[in-house]
């Protein structure tokens, strides 16, 4: 690290409230999405999808298809040249399929035509001889033996068990203990970009896709496998997208494109999914059922708990198996809980498909925890926060996984800055101030962490470049795509900082298999963390070129040159950035360096895991306040604070775009989403009846970083993009509770579940008082 | 193609017998292979195989090793950051084992050391607490459901099967019915450069990886995953090789390197194999169970063929399932078969590890098929050529798979040119002038074929680069290593000839990751066919580079140029390579260029059958003549004849190399190589006791090529690499049969086999005369 790099009282872009540097085109609407483009020879892929949730597949007869006028090609899984299937992780999802469909957003054939019309008239010309089956719509019956089985290995995709202590002992023990059963939604990513992009493959059989994605040399991967074609001659652009949230971590129509461009003559082929189709097809967050047992001592010591959690993955596995490791290992919340035993089921329905989304299965735990830590603590009467503060671990302690936690830990802070903010301190008096006489206030909080960087002994590496431009600017490059969360940004301002120079001077490209390096995925809140490292490698290999370079133009000592804004000085004399690359350019010397990063790692893993525990976490409470209308059942969110703690903050005005998109994302979880599937048919569909928070139900959301910041990050930064919008569901369900005495469950928390649960506690009351 | 790739008179190097590039620095000692490095401040690594075949690992206990002064590491998998487990279809063999052992091939932990005699003595002092299981040494009965479960998902790694037409109806209405079980060896690769190389990682975290491979890019996928490393920070170099055979397709000691290298400071570490560890941890060919049943009409026309396959694959799978697959694939001959029904697994034991093998589970098949039609023509009393020459399929047929076989066949032309050779038409006299006169002399002949390249669904591309160096002379690089089989020379070939250069003015690098482009793996009797017309495509560009330059150069039009051998002239005037060089890099502009190409594949796939068919293959007819000693058994192949249809033979003395050393190897299965384990411990660990055939057991091989030129293939041809070996293996069994009456259906044919056949057939004689 240079000196630069640790002295934040120095820094002129690090820290600071730095306009996103792809702000005014996004805004102005000036930029091209992928999506957007359009091309004078272009012709219209579309994709079959299945009509059933589950059926064999006897015969697919393409031929009165394919003599369609204007129809370019009708494809099937007999024209996949490689492999016939995809997932990160197991590749256990068709391309096209072949022998049966597992859920309705099966692709079962591609067209590309002249016209979108034709393309959409073509698909109803394909004739399928499906055979339906039995459908398996419920996570818990799959796991039966007498459910249909979906993959070769069964229903249960994987199972992850971690045990520490003895819970048994412990829950006799006890003072108290609580138990309940949780259900969670399954939330639409709601990107306003669906899945789209176009392919094309040019004379000499190199292929370019351009398609948003979260990893464009895993997308380029598995788009060559497929292919059976070199990689090496697949160019995948996978950024700038219109939203993602995990919802473009896994491949979408990349390979579709392929498969296509390889019929179109040389032809570019685009494909942009409507929204149903994208809501037929695209994953989903997985909805889970949570059992969760938790007991304390009287003094509030946490000594046990409990959990079963079964997530539905839907017909593949995408990501699911390690959103299921995730939720496990983070489903104790940030406490040191000696006793825990701890399962989980990743299991195969016809439920459409679910994998990653922000979060990443720790939302569907969190709102566990925290509801049992707010029972226990008003069952012994005391702060939540005080309870809170009691159980969490330190950094140097053990947490319930049972590995020491090396990294920062910021939730003890977070607790005493909710415990010292406004709307804490005040909350009895803002809860009196209600709008309507039959409308009910609570406040209340909750905390969560979320890991950051893959788990153990998955890759994890950062990679940037640098180049100086003919112009004396710079260019950085780095593979973790931009999927809207700002850490462009962050990269320029971290190359801004240690090459000195005007942010203006650095242009920033993402995600490009030809421009930028390998630098992993944009996922798991690592990109800052990671990519922000790789650029801070970088700069100073920049700086030193600069500097020898212009010792050599001047003939003196690298010793006594100066780097300054736009021109560089020695002794007096003055080279501008445009005379050091002309000096390279003629001496036919690099103008490029490069910076690499690896994620440190722990030494151990727990068995059974599935890649627990993670080196880095980043933390974060969230307080807020409700209005519930005990009328309709309808519940308000007013306000939320939220308390991160991403490390050192690189840019406030980007943490804050963070904070209060994790939040607005947090409360439509709450209270309104939910994708309804039944017997393996979307009955949701659309925004028509999927609502999504708009302005009008977003509070004012205030943001009080603490910054914990972390040795090993770029200038102490940690990671932030998911976290944000975990702890505020718990939060919610107890400001619900605290409003009106009803606990919820089962989220989201519509009006007619909060109203049912006001029902059944009035008539509990009246019943008690008989 | 241009003109002069296809006007085969006008060739200068393509066709002709050109000398091997590499012969002369191999054949004085000049060359040095990778495990032939040494450095001053070098380290030695050394690995710990398993002591027992299979059994629970409890403990593993490395604090008195890393106490050895001079030990600088002792790494088990705990060490591993990334995945433990490789294997090129199914990563199912740990890199350290961590819970169990399977064979005695593992390995449990690895050293570096100052000395190698540091190193061994650490390996003493580690401390494995095993717990011995119950070991697996039987295919068959691995696959019994009371046999202990080597693997989660059972002990049977692959099922292949083949249906067509009805076979039991063709039983019952056949003529005649052969019926026979054959065993064949676990034949080792022996190679004279046993398993090793080294590895580094500079100070910036860059590792590189100098390791005998055959497939580079795909070695540094495997060590990339294990390392969790990003590939682009691994180079690997994997080329030149002292033998492979297949024996090094899979990983090696690749990812021992590469993890030992972490942990030296910047140290090479180089692993050099004894034989012994050599033996243990290699793989070796598949040893096969072929249980086989076909039938004919009296005319000769055959009817059916029930094959059931099984072959061990040893703890675990690397390329068995495809093994298993090609064998299925071929187990029926170049014949034309309506009705089969065939049946093949590869089954998990603890018996060491099998793999990838030149012939590839086809000589297994080979000699149960070839056997047949030998016994069937006997059973006629008609001619074994006849009877051949009656059931090949030709080109446009339907094989015994069931696919039109669109390529070229070159089966019939080498059965009439076996009729017309000397041996054949002579036999009758060769077979009286035997040495001694209780020694017997048989001629018989045997066919087969072998696909080429990759099977339907895999990735099979080629990839070359050519540059124009400044010298004026022309770079090759072609991803494909030169494992011994001559392929650089091929290249050479073609580059010359299309550059219209002298072939020294052509340097060929190959196998490095950052030197050539990925152009798959040498195995599959590929790298001519795939390699040739990579580098046939490139060739025209870089002429293409030099006509256009020339003609800038010249401000005359392009067409006015003439390509000259180290010159090109245009309306007079001349101009050197150098210039044209010179002149590019004056002008920035590339002075390389790439070819590409793809496989064609077949429309579709066979189901079930794991990969047929393959669009292309290679045949071969056998001749040979043996001597058998009644006396002992010992048996002499006195004279072989191979006709090979290997498409247009690009280099005769390439084509005979081959022929000439795959016979040998055919001999040394036949007679005398057999890897004896027993209860999973390697009896033969050397060639003490591992007899392969020297110059004595060498005889006069003859080879007469038929040129079924393929369309597809640079200049016309094929490959040649693995069918050399396949029909003299039947074709010896029958020899013996010739000279004796004794059938073999056991290999090796041993003294004692076949002496214990003579015996048998006399007892026979005896009793039927009573």
């Amino acid at each position: 690290m240079t000196d630069n790099q640790t002295n934040p009282e120095s820094f002129k872009w690090v820290g600071k409230r730095v306009k996103r540097i792809d702000g005014p085109e996004k805004v102005t609407g000036e930029l091209k999405y992928m999506t957007d483009y359009h091309f004078d020879n272009m012709v219209w892929g579309k994709v079959l999808q299945s009509e059933y949730p589950h059926a064999k597949i006897n015969h697919i007869d393409t031929e009165e298809a394919k003599k369609l006028p204007g129809v370019i090609c009708v494809l099937t899984h007999k024209d996949i040249p490689g492999f016939n299937g995809f997932g990160i992780v197991v590749p256990d999802q068709p391309v096209l399929c072949s022998k049966v469909v597992r859920c309705t957003g099966d692709a079962v054939a591609l067209v590309a035509a002249e016209t979108l019309e034709i393309a959409e008239q073509a698909l109803s010309l394909i004739k399928v001889d499906y055979e339906p089956l039995e459908v398996v719509a419920d996570a818990e019956l799959a796991m039966t033996p007498s459910a249909p089985r979906l993959h070769p290995d069964g229903n249960i995709h994987s199972q992850v068990i971690i045990k520490n202590g003895d819970t048994e002992k412990a829950f006799q023990e006890a003072d108290i203990i609580v138990e309940n059963t949780f259900y969670s939604p399954r939330q639409m990513h709601a990107f306003i970009e669906t899945e789209g992009g176009w392919g094309v493959m040019d004379e000499e059989g190199f292929i370019t896709i351009r398609c948003p994605g979260q990893y464009a040399y895993r997308d380029r991967m598995q788009i060559a496998r497929s292919l059976a074609y070199n990689p090496e001659r697949i160019r995948v652009i996978s950024s700038p997208i219109g939203g993602a949230f995990g919802g473009k971590d896994e491949i979408t129509v990349q390979i579709y494109l392929a498969l296509l461009a390889m019929h179109t003559n040389g032809r570019p082929v685009k494909i942009h999914y409507s929204r149903e189709e994208s809501v037929i097809a695209g994953i989903k967050r997985h909805p889970f059922k949570v059992q969760m047992k938790t007991a304390a001592k009287s003094d509030g010591t946490l000594l046990a708990n409990e959990v079963r959690a079964v997530g539905d993955t839907g017909a593949y596995a995408s990501l699911g198996g390690a959103v299921i490791a995730l939720a496990i290992e983070h489903s104790c919340g940030p406490y040191k809980i000696p006793n825990v035993d701890l399962e989980g089921f990743c299991v195969y329905t016809n439920n459409g498909i679910a994998g990653a989304f922000r979060g990443f299965g720790v939302n569907q735990v969190c709102m566990g925890i925290e509801t049992h830590m707010d029972m226990i603590a008003e069952k012994l009467g005391v702060d939540p926060i005080e309870l809170r503060k009691k159980n969490v671990y330190h950094q140097g302690e053990v947490s319930s996984v049972g590995h020491v936690v090396k990294s920062s830990v910021g939730t003890f802070k977070t607790l005493e800055t909710a415990e010292n903010c406004d709307l804490w301190r005040n909350r009895e008096k803002y809860k009196t101030e209600v709008s309507e006489p039959w409308k009910k206030r609570g406040v209340s909080l909750a905390t969560s962490f979320h890991g950051i960087g893959m788990g153990i002994g998955l890759p994890d590496y950062g990679a940037a470049s640098i180049e100086l431009l003919q112009d004396g600017k710079f260019l950085v490059g780095v593979g973790c795509e931009e999927i809207g969360g700002g850490n462009s940004t962050v990269y320029a301002q971290v190359a801004a900082e240690i090459l000195n120079c005007d942010i203006s001077n650095i242009h920033v490209v993402q995600g490009d298999t030809s421009r930028t390096l390998d630098g992993g995925t944009v996922t798991a809140s690592r990109s800052t963390y990671t990519g922000g490292r790789a650029v801070a490698t970088a700069a100073p290999n920049m700086v030193k070129l600069l500097t020898q370079t212009a010792a050599e133009m001047l003939n003196l000592p690298a010793s006594k040159v100066t780097i300054n804004t736009n021109y560089i000085s020695a002794e007096g004399k003055k080279l501008t950035y445009q005379s050091i690359y002309q000096y390279l350019f003629d001496n036919r010397k690099t103008t490029r360096v490069e910076g690499h990063f690896y994620l440190p790692k722990e030494k151990e893993g727990i068995e059974g895991s599935g890649g627990a525990p993670h080196h880095l976490y980043g933390y974060l409470t969230h307080v807020v306040m409700v209005e519930v209308d005990t009328l309709t059942g309808e519940t308000d969110v007013l306000r939320v604070v939220s308390i991160p703690d991403a490390g050192k903050v690189m840019n406030p005005q980007g943490l804050e775009g963070q904070t209060e998109g994790g939040a607005v994302m947090g409360i439509g979880y709450t209270l309104f989403e939910d994708i309804l599937i039944e017997d393996g048919y979307h009955k949701t569909r659309n925004f028509t009846d999927y609502i999504i928070p708009t302005i009008r139900e977003t509070p004012l959301i205030e943001t009080f970083p603490v910054e914990e910041a972390e040795a090993t990050g770029p200038f102490g930064a940690k990671g932030i993009g998911e976290v944000v919008m975990i702890p505020i569901i718990a939060a919610i369900m107890s400001a619900i509770h605290d409003a009106t005495g009803a606990r919820i469950y089962h989220l989201p928390a519509t009006p007619e579940r909060v109203f049912n649960a006001l029902k059944s506690l009035k008539n509990k009351k009246t019943q008690s008082a008989r």
